[in-house]
């Protein structure tokens, strides 16, 4: 049988602004990573995000990135390596500690914006978000970028890691996710998000936007919780699931 | 002939975040309030929102609130008298230079959340706000509360203030917003924002949460953006108004 | 024979700013408070300063304070019971969880500005943030304002408490710091300061402004770092010290 | 007779914070370039400074950084052209508005930190900064980095520019600073410093650390608030300058 971990980012606003995450959706994933109020969040958002992933059973990670709300994370800064080091010690260490707090356990860490990117790419800046996790807590599950140098080093270290996937975002012939200013990066239809849904949780494999097929390890799905029709994208997945003896479920801990 | 100027809250998120806002509410609006970066805001969406309004020929107003993005400047913050002064000063300086830059002129200045409560009830704040603005710019309309300390502070130093109503909150017997925690504080029938709509602009009363009418002026009117039918709402008010020789348009500089 | 802690607040300022901290203080204080990145501080900050203080047997302490960098946490925020118990379990589960990564132990927390000062009197704050404070670690030693109702509400609640006094404030007769706007409410001599420490450390008394001596718990001293000639006061300190049998170190978890 | 200005970055931290600014500097200098509050500073900060600047006749400019208060502004951020614009306008507008409220008149923009060195070299962020400052008011005066990308911007743009140099910083045969991190970058002995203030004002020459020495304009000199012995650095500028012909005062706009 095969398993199947649906992931999303959350607390990725402010409490008491004008917009705000619908927890319905809690219902329809296994793992959420919260943001830790560095690029978005704050105490009582993270707070009220963590009371929900307790209640609907779903897996509490930390989504930690770089400190710009105004680019939300998604502008590169030029920290050392050392400073990346601290970034992430102190957004891993709050979660876990609120977590345990409000009667939870931290699960995963899934970085976010622009240090997701780098640290895919980048060995160095991989391997001092691997040594954050890993000294805060050793269990930690690592979430990134299937096929990155962050996969690589979470295993060198000894990581559990789950490779990520995306239904809706268009890959390279390199397995990198296609630049969003790319036409044609993000999928819209449903369809096309389903399809793609398919190959990647059954065969591992996607096809890329020159049209070859190739190899992508596919641990855990990732939505968008801003997408317009997520709910039903989610229901339709779950029956898909159902009717193909694929089981959703968390990642589990070896 | 009545005139009716309606305005609306916006920049009021961050430009690279999940959220964004939908410009097509220009079409609809005769002045906006655009948040100046402390309370929300960030200067690529403070950009964005003036060169929309520019466009559409709406009436662009600075919208300073207290420096608390987590608590989205919704939370009071005991500043002496001289910080509120150099807040809002800091505040409008910012937007009436950047709307200059981009080819139009500020019109008014619309204090938000917190701010815009305190300043409504305490002469001193009142006066501090009024003194920012004259400092900036003597020609600028203030819009406040109508009813309100903010609104004698404004006239008593000669600026020109248009009173500020609300077509979905429900008002105390005093001429205040009922507070949001109260029940049926906020008016979710559109057919209720409808009906107050029109008492207010037409006969310049409001009925209370206890049953009396009360007398208030109604200059402009204030709709949210995040009203999930706030379209529906605007194109009501609008085909209304045609019918009953309401003209909807900007507050006139004197 | 008699105990004594020196606690100093460290990391107020940004890691790569004009200003820096001289960590030379260590070697004359028996604890530190740490701010936790809200009203100042950064994640390279905190490090630094929590390596130096583990270097020099120095006993770590979160230093939560209010959301607000431009006032430095000194100004009050209108927070509900519930984002003071949040605000607090966040920056508390950072500064815990950083510790422990580099090696050391969390001994303490001491709030910080106007979270200090409201939680002193206000019970139902002083509640939210013992809660929180247990929530972390039950372990965890409050430092709070010698006579306040937050050493109440610590005691009730189990935690172990040290009363805090302070070498260089005046005090009310009501045991309460003079409010800085006073005059005389610094005390500037260095004499001063040490005749005060020797009443409130050998008699747990102190001379308040309208000359009345009151009793005064006396477990820990804060020495302010940014004091012009805080060393040689600590200098002096330990000196009288030695000669009068007082033993200075860190408060001993029960 | 040769002309020196003397310019020192001031309102560089937070204003009710421990760390606070000497004001006694303004009578040393003949402008002061003053945060925005996005890399540090605040309403409070800058206002105080503007009005100290007028109180003691020292041109007052705008001095706009990356928003990033954790790193002070030191860290490169990977914005797009278009942000650096609207981010340079922000602050610029913010900071004329605010020194004609208090009745003054904004004369200069300095770029802050790591935006200061990347518009220094990247004629496509140089061009960003210029459009922003001429569209705020093409009479203020830009102060560069001598012979850099930047001054050049500015004069193609018709902007007054005036070339900057550092008493204090050891430069490179390309006429840049040495970098930070290189040993002996930073000039610690006030005699070196001397000698490279004469050498710079009165031959529009230094030598670099390769012992070459190059032609530099100098037209405007940094010095810093921060440096333990600014104040008699400044008294012995004076004093040689009095003696040796060259006039201490700012820059004149054409």
């Amino acid at each position: 049988m095969i398993h199947l971990d649906i992931n999303c980012d959350m607390a990725e606003c402010f409490s008491r602004g004008r917009q705000s995450e619908d927890l319905g959706i809690m219902k329809w994933i296994t793992s959420v990573n919260i943001a830790c109020g560095l690029h978005a969040g704050d105490p009582h958002l993270i707070c009220r995000t963590i009371e929900a992933a307790i209640k609907h059973d779903v897996k509490i990670g930390a989504h930690p990135g770089y400190p710009d709300i105004q680019g939300f994370g998604r502008r590169s800064m030029n920290l050392s390596v050392n400073e990346v080091y601290e970034l992430v010690l102190y957004q891993v260490a709050a979660l876990s500690g609120m977590t345990r707090a409000l009667g939870g356990e931290l699960h995963h860490v899934k970085l976010h914006g622009a240090l997701y990117n780098e640290a895919a790419e980048r060995p160095e800046l991989a391997e001092a978000v691997v040594q954050a996790i890993a000294d805060i807590d050793e269990e930690l599950i690592l979430y990134a970028l299937s096929g990155s140098k962050l996969v690589e080093a979470g295993l060198e270290h000894g990581l559990q890691v789950a490779e990520e996937v995306f239904a809706e975002r268009a890959y390279m012939p390199n397995g990198r996710l296609a630049p969003r200013e790319l036409e044609g990066s993000v999928l819209i239809s449903k369809e096309e998000r389903m399809e793609q849904t398919r190959q990647l949780v059954l065969k591992q494999k996607v096809t890329t936007v020159n049209g070859e097929v190739i190899e992508l390890a596919a641990d855990t799905l990732c939505v968008h919780h801003e997408s317009h029709d997520v709910l039903q994208f989610l229901v339709e997945v779950h029956k898909w699931a159902k009717q193909n003896d694929v089981k959703i479920e968390p990642i589990t801990a070896r």
